[in-house]
């Protein structure tokens, strides 16, 4: 067994540790659906670099990797890693493309180290924002965000633009984005801390709690020109809400329906707006055009620098919690991206 | 009061029949909703004409304009006269664009006679295909089929191409183009009589019976390499049903929910395909793109002058028959393009 030694703690690590999935739950997921596992520090083989993780995301879509129900990728198994982005410091390189130190965006799953191939690591040589933002703002998240309301919505300065999911990792970006456009931005949060947050950090023009009794009433006033974008995470009633406020030849994209993750799926009963408005609905996964990542990547990460795209995390400690901050998030319970620091 | 000679009817046309909208009806729609009026003919002013319609074009977007429901279009109110195309014959020109015996497309509604601007109507010179084609085949219903199938799906050869209503105005449109795309064409329609009809007059590879009890195994037989293309004019269940099939980047032109007419709105729970299969699914009107008409319909013409495209229609005689009609056509009892016959 290798001991690997690490700059920031004297302590060697013998082990790597891992949280496996131990079945694949029906309706909510618990903590007790995964588990943690020790192994061997895996060896990097010529090509490969060995990272040692320092944050991990939690997002959404892990949700349909675990469940019975089809989805868009590929799944996880019962004892299986489960899959992850993370960000790493290379402790150990068999490629010229990285030297030990280097910071590196890969996916390696919910464990400490990884064995990876260089090709498969990006890396992180930014000054301006911090590492973990490349799980987050100018990562996936922020990517998604873009991708959605800029091609799928395409919003026109002077429109209205809806989030919800507002003060999370993609609504946060979708809005601000949308600002810069010029749009009149209406946000959806649950709580009214998001909601302040949403509108007196970000900037959105309002920002209605969706767990307010008078939430129909509070969208109403805020939407007096309805909607003409829509970019929808969270589906189920919200989304049956929002269908008949959308305006002739109005936008959705369609990146998320995590109400329905964890229940029998909502009833719709509003579709009619689709064909009475014109509207355009579209699903859109943000990973079938990796080839557009760059260019986005480089622009978020631009106006992050600048300061005119804020982000908010929210940090769990400990790898052993991460099942725990996984079904918090689903149930909303985190505020701004959901990460998992892995080094103490 | 004046009397109108028309050629083929030596007897004189004192009065001008209407069909009037009595009371908006809530569910299904009944022949007493609407009642048959007399008044003079009218006479028509400078640069109109005066047309004695032959034909009157019954379809189902009239069933919106009658209702309380919020439409696309401005509602007809009790005591208007009834919306619709017609065909018919000028009988007076004050315009120099027209001489009596030409006939003309318009929009002139239910009724026996009518005085429109010169400039709302279309003249018909075509000898290939008969007048009563215009308010099917290469009128609104096969241009509407066009415009959704061309702009909306997309189709590419040896995709699958799905139309419900299959032997109807539209979707025997959609089909046939879809097929001289190179598609694969499944029709979806009521009655053994009309899937017949849709697979050995209108070339379609299979049409199922949504009549039938064994429907979903019958379907799922039809589509063993799912759905690229869907041109939805039923909604519903039947919607409901096609929505998991979809395939990956397929797309869905949303042309018209004639099952939800006449019941509450159907309550969809396969919404989740949307996002998990990224379809495109998009409302249209074809009168918002009144533009494109004249070359679409110039294409459908060349088609069915040619043979490529065929059609069916079912003739209703006389405008009291109207109502009747309309309400049987609400009910899919027509077969094909449904008219009514206004000259004797």
């Amino acid at each position: 067994m290798r001991s690997v030694r690490v700059g920031y703690t004297a302590r060697p690590l013998d082990m790597n540790q891992q949280i496996i999935l131990v079945e694949r739950p029906e309706g909510w997921v618990r903590p007790d659906h995964f588990k943690l596992v020790e192994s061997p520090v895996p060896e990097a083989q010529e090509g490969e670099i060995l990272v040692r993780n320092h944050w991990l995301s939690l997002d959404p879509y892990m949700r349909s990797r675990i469940s019975a129900a089809k989805s868009y990728a590929q799944g996880v198994e019962p004892g299986q890693l489960m899959v992850g982005g993370t960000v790493g410091e290379v402790i150990e390189s068999h490629s010229d493309r990285f030297k030990p130190g280097d910071m590196v965006l890969a996916a390696t799953g919910w464990q400490l180290f990884a064995a990876v191939s260089a090709k498969q690591a990006l890396k992180i040589e930014d000054d301006d924002v911090p590492p973990s933002a490349y799980l987050g703002v100018i990562g996936m998240p922020g990517i998604t965000a873009w991708t959605g309301l800029m091609t799928i919505c395409e919003p026109k300065a002077g429109e209205t633009v809806v989030v919800d999911a507002a003060s999370g990792a993609v609504g946060s970006v979708v809005g601000q984005l949308a600002k810069s456009v010029g749009c009149r931005v209406v946000g959806i949060a649950g709580g009214s801390a998001k909601c302040d947050f949403v509108v007196n950090e970000l900037g959105f023009d309002a920002c209605i709690d969706h767990k307010r009794s008078d939430f129909e009433k509070q969208l109403s006033a805020a939407l007096p020109n309805g909607v003409d974008c829509l970019f929808e995470n969270v589906g189920g009633a919200i989304f049956e809400t929002l269908l008949p406020r959308m305006n002739v030849f109005s936008r959705i994209a369609l990146c998320g329906m995590v109400s329905e993750f964890n229940r029998p799926p909502h009833a719709h009963h509003t579709l009619r707006s689709i064909l009475i408005n014109r509207i355009k609905l579209q699903g859109f996964i943000v990973s079938d055009h990796m080839e557009t990542w760059p260019a986005i990547r480089q622009e978020l990460r631009e106006r992050v620098a600048r300061g005119q795209i804020k982000f908010r995390e929210s940090i769990t400690q400990g790898l052993a919690n991460a099942p725990s901050a996984f079904v918090g998030m689903l149930k909303g319970e985190n505020f701004g991206k959901q990460l998992v620091r892995l080094i103490d």
